[in-house]
């Protein structure tokens, strides 16, 4: 990994990691729209504009969202003290905090959980990783490689989020560091363009946190010339690698999503748009008739015709067909006749299924994943009492 | 009731409910958005503007929904049978189906019932609501009268809904009739205007079936001066009496939502417009985690945030306030330093929950109602194996 982590849990609920990156590293970052978000989401997506980052803080246990301006004095001076130690200006130090809701962070805690975190040695990622973590039930990390301008980049990435349990808000956090040198603009728009494919495309319950944030930081020390736009040695390939991140993690997520048992990827083809496709997929993976179908291993089609309906996007009753796994339940607005329910039945038994929807409408295309909605899901949510 | 059912329930998943409507009946109705609808709501929403209804025909068993033109054949073959009986025109007859879904209707056994409601002696409106509906688990129905040009006119409206199972679809079917003389348009002025503030403020759990309607009937028999317009004598009666019926029946298919052990008001208040506040409730009621607190009991006022901060509309976080059964958990964005929850741990524990939000902004309003998400929903729906 092309940077080193320092943790200190040794204060309650409020777990602190933090991680040191090279001068120059460049930072890209893609943030919530849910507009209650916390300061350390305002504060960071003001940031991100200047393009770079000396180190980062995520605190675990406490989103500080919903604190008024007691939480983002809480931020600003942590940022102050952070940049005061590397010697580097305020706005490079990035601060994220996820977990219980409208409790203000307390500051000196926060100050000396990070005077802890600086002297501390530096630890492994999946240290890094529990250490960020809430309710998440395994430590989520995804790697990938490419070669740019003739030497090999490493990109590393760490995620949080999914694991929740009342009274803590979901949140996702995802950090990607890369060895690569990369233009911060040019390193935003694939970071942009990637989100708009993976972490844009997961739900776990439709529900939109006030914290999630994912930053990517290039340090710059795989020596490579920095990539400034697609026509740069090995753009091509850097991008992918940084898709391949984003994804993996992505479906780290969902695989722990709450109470989940099973993995499910929704593919929509011809639809009008590529962004239509991605709505009409989300309606489905959002729908908790199609979520609980899926669960108790029924291949309710009918469920996904309603979801596919109701999403606001153009769609023709009429040319619209419905398969799992491969094998097409309905065709052209309805039941095949000699639809063979035995191969949907075996594979609905499995973990990881696959709902195919074919809008015969254009050549928009795209898949999104969640997860089946289960007991588990209410007992994590309900049964609890803060 | 300003009209008698009969019905027929002896061909098994598709029981027959049927009215007579006297010559000259006014007719307005509410149709699903769902693009993906039935037959019959394609017809029906095609026929009420005609104005004019003879007869009312419900299927209860298979909503006809998905089924080609097979299923369209077999509401046309049910629209002649009537209309041959009835000696009237084919498109004042007006059809609904509800229950599974993809399963064209059987002629055959439809002309059966149909003839068998046509020789039936009259039924009880009691027997009628058990007739239309599905996995119900009780019988709905409303009333309210209304003084117009002197006369009494009486609303009686039937309701089925929210209760389903798998692999039925979730469907509304709402009927109401009344002895009042109207003209068709005005009655569809007064039926949108009610339905936008009764049934579009009403959700189980955010999916959209391909079947919802509701139809309007106004039979003229109570001898008034037919209502054209708001300066009509009693016209502001007859409208406050159809939204409250409307009111009554939506209120009770949230009463009987799948698994619902609690009925949540949510009241926006603050919003830029009424339509806003009503966006802004639905998401809060839409809300997996808000609905998951509820069930748990637990005054977690931060996933009402999140809600409010996901909904897509003007809201700002540093002006919002969030109470629940009247006490202000949260004001103008932060945590009440003298926050009492025992008021609210107490109101929590009812049936019948209050959650007050207050944007801070405008003028705007509105009161959406749900139930709360509970282990009964994914018993109903993911348990049962199709």
């Amino acid at each position: 990994m092309p940077a080193s982590p320092r943790a200190s849990r040794d204060w309650g609920r409020c777990d602190l990691t933090f991680v040191e990156l090279a001068e120059g590293t460049a930072v890209a970052g893609v943030f919530t729209r849910n507009v209650c978000c916390s300061s350390e989401v305002e504060l960071g997506r003001q940031n991100v504009a200047q393009g770079r980052a000396r180190a980062l803080v995520v605190n675990a246990g406490n989103s500080n969202a919903f604190t008024g301006y007691r939480g983002r004095e809480a931020v600003e001076a942590i940022m102050v003290q952070v940049s005061a130690h590397l010697g580097c200006p305020q706005e490079q130090v990035f601060v994220s905090s996820t977990g219980v809701i409208g409790v203000p962070l307390p500051k000196d805690k926060a100050k000396a959980g990070i005077e802890a975190a600086l002297l501390a040695e530096p630890c492994d990622w999946q240290a890094a990783t529990e250490t960020i973590g809430t309710t998440d039930t395994f430590a989520k990390g995804a790697m990938a490689k490419a070669v740019v301008d003739g030497r090999t980049v490493t990109l590393g990435a760490i995620i949080k989020g999914s694991g929740m349990i009342a009274p803590d808000m979901a949140t996702m956090l995802g950090y990607i560091f890369t060895d690569a040198a990369a233009e911060p603009g040019f390193l935003q728009a694939l970071l942009s363009a990637a989100n708009q494919r993976t972490f844009s495309c997961i739900t776990v319950d439709s529900d939109t946190s006030t914290s999630d944030t994912v930053l990517a930081f290039a340090t710059g020390a795989a020596g490579n010339a920095p990539l400034t736009s697609f026509d740069s040695a090995g753009a091509d390939a850097f991008a992918a690698a940084l898709e391949d991140v984003c994804r993996q993690m992505a479906h780290l997520v969902v695989r722990d999503g709450e109470g989940a048992q099973k993995f499910i990827a929704v593919t929509v083809s011809g639809a009008v748009s590529d962004e239509s496709a991605r709505k009409v997929g989300l309606a489905i993976a959002n729908s908790p008739l199609v979520k609980t179908a899926i669960a108790g291993e029924d291949a309710n089609w009918g469920r996904v015709v309603m979801a596919v309906g109701k999403a606001g996007e153009p769609a023709d009753r009429d040319r619209l067909s419905i398969g799992f796994g491969g094998t097409w339940a309905a065709r052209e607005g309805q039941p095949l006749a000699d639809y063979d329910e035995a191969p949907v039945a075996a594979h609905l038994k499995g973990q990881d299924i696959s709902i195919e929807v074919d809008l015969g409408l254009g050549e928009g295309r795209a898949t999104v994943w969640t997860c089946d909605l289960t007991h588990g899901y209410i007992s994590i949510n309900a049964d609890y009492r803060s």
